[in-house]
């Protein structure tokens, strides 16, 4: 009985998926599809009132609440090209009454036919019709051409500062090259300046919105309970990287690296070197990381302030744990097929998109 | 616009009442009605669907979701008589999707025209429209037949196990006789069985469900993240008491007091004894306490830790902190009449009732 109804609940949205079950180290867990049939989902957010949003990368925002789907109108205009396209959404930690303050990056065109990763920040009421407000905070300068490499995530400090992390836009030697903003973290405030206290304000030449630089590509980024960032980026083959970010911190690549080309060739000078910062964490091979999340809430005490890692290329969630932090489990199941994001919801349920089935997956214990 | 929205949103339950705004050290707070015209509500719960569930001394357990109000079927008869009848709700911690497993207390009626504080639980499907599979899963013994000092706050541990505080039902001396019920913390199993840890379940002649005794009137409850009890009671004229629940413990109650009998005369011994428990606050004058939070959110974390306290009798609500702990602001308003219960909910916004009024308030920065 109370199963049949948990299916009942699970499709209204999923048009047919039923809720699942997956074993895990700490018993089984159920996962409830909460959306599917989406082309290409890249980030999910909830809101306090029981609704949540999701981007598809091609440039739709979607609301999603009791059943009842909305496209949000309002958003900027995207370049949906290669990887770019309407990328991450959150919501401001504090906002928890309409309107919400709804952050979204994507890749915005640009004269001339490139694009540059952008923030953009708008306020959605609770029909989840139309954002109003919309301002874009940040864009990357000068972006690029290229559809490869946009990040793309937006986190919140806990002093209401934003980061948004920047991929290379497969122009390597950028992410050196702090005269522009590829490779990098950015630090802004809400007006969209650069943080006053960032690392490199009165360095000339410089752009001053830049945390941290010689990324790869970040596509997952939290803080922590003590407001450090940390984030997961795309390296070379055999060399994807967990980083904890430090201000002003060289993350060395592509200079340094675990990993080599994808042709087998050498990366730049070897492993490490003085004044670039190591990983906390590699995988080799590498598991094309997208999304992170430090879990903090009550229903797996056991997996309080670990990591939670979403792998495209091997399908599954990945756990990690401990001092120095080590991938503990692999959470894996037809479900987990090509985890693009993975959030903890306000009930410390774990919600996370495959974009494999275009599903949004809602996980809680058995 | 902003302002005339939100207004539009809160009254949907407040059949007018407004939105409204209150100063406090942090800052101006948003108090929101979330519910009002109720009949002596007593305990409020959120549900992580963004729904509630309120319930009434007279008897009635309520449903809200979205704008919508449905009394829920299948609640315990209780008896509903001076301080009696339905009392206190809450969600089971690990909860988060639907059957909610909903904990009930209340005055139970017994043969002889007496009653007795019990814990019910039922299971609440989305719709909430009636409860399921209740079963009683606690009833004081004896019980008694004035309609005085119930308790009844019921909280969970960190390991599942469910705490309830029971009155002494003005019966002063059966709070220090551990061969019933009343004047006492009792610690069960969600299989109604006395928890296998309870400290007395080997000695003769004293019920096995109990914790801790020596309580006159807990009205408050609240387990902290190391899973200590913390309760709040009403004491004699200036003599109410916050204690640190530890396993084993008599609270004094009727032997030792701070406070001194409502017609001026001494209490029991004074104020210590060997081998009993003393308070870690209390309050001279009395404030009448009701309900008992630990904020842990995100959204004042100048409160993280701290005890947010109700009161009745002073219309405000107690915020305490420091070691030891010390009431360090009252909350105060023209909303803050009769506090009858406080909650933090799921995404960290602090829910109250005010008794006076009849309204669920809910609060948020401004």
């Amino acid at each position: 009985m109370i199963r049949v109804f948990l299916t009942f609940v699970a499709c209204v949205w999923a048009m047919g998926a039923a809720a699942q079950t997956l074993g895990t180290s700490t018993g089984p867990v159920r996962l409830e599809p909460m959306a599917s049939g989406l082309d290409t989902p890249w980030g999910v957010a909830v809101l306090g009132d029981g609704a949540f949003l999701v981007t598809e990368r091609g440039g739709r925002l979607l609301h999603f609440k009791d059943g009842k789907r909305t496209v949000v109108a309002g958003v900027p205009r995207v370049k949906a090209q290669g990887q770019g396209g309407l990328l991450d959404v959150t919501v401001g930690r504090s906002s928890v009454r309409p309107p919400y303050e709804v952050f979204l990056t994507f890749s915005k065109p640009q004269p001339g036919g490139g694009a540059g990763t952008a923030l953009a920040r708008g306020y959605l009421d609770a029909s989840g019709r139309r954002l109003r407000d919309v301002q874009v905070l940040f864009e990357a300068a000068p972006g690029g051409k290229g559809g490869r490499h946009f990040g793309s995530r937006v986190v919140e400090g806990r002093n209401k500062e934003l980061y948004v992390t920047i991929g290379d836009r497969g122009d390597r030697p950028s992410a050196q090259d702090r005269s522009n903003h590829n490779g990098s973290v950015v630090r802004i405030r809400r007006s969209g300046k650069p943080d006053p206290r960032n690392p490199f304000l009165n360095t000339p030449g410089v752009q001053p919105e830049i945390w941290s630089y010689g990324h790869r590509n970040p596509q997952g980024a939290v803080v922590n309970g003590r407001g450090d960032l940390w984030v997961v980026e795309h390296g070379a083959k055999g060399g994807d990287e967990i980083n904890r970010v430090v201000k002003g911190g060289n993350f060395g690549w592509p200079v340094i690296s675990y990993g080599t080309h994808y042709n087998g060739a050498k990366i730049g000078e070897g492993t490490a070197k003085p004044a670039m910062e190591q990983p906390r964490f590699y995988w080799d091979p590498s598991i094309a990381p997208s999304g992170m999340m430090i879990y903090s809430g009550r229903l797996w005490p056991e997996w309080q302030g670990d990591f939670f890692v979403g792998s495209l290329k091997f399908d599954y969630i990945a756990r990690l744990s401990g001092l120095p932090i080590q991938e503990v489990e692999q959470i894996k199941g037809p479900e987990t097929e090509r985890i693009r994001d993975i959030i903890e919801a306000y009930d410390g349920s774990i919600w996370f998109i495959a974009e494999g089935s275009g599903t949004v997956w809602r996980m809680t214990p058995e």
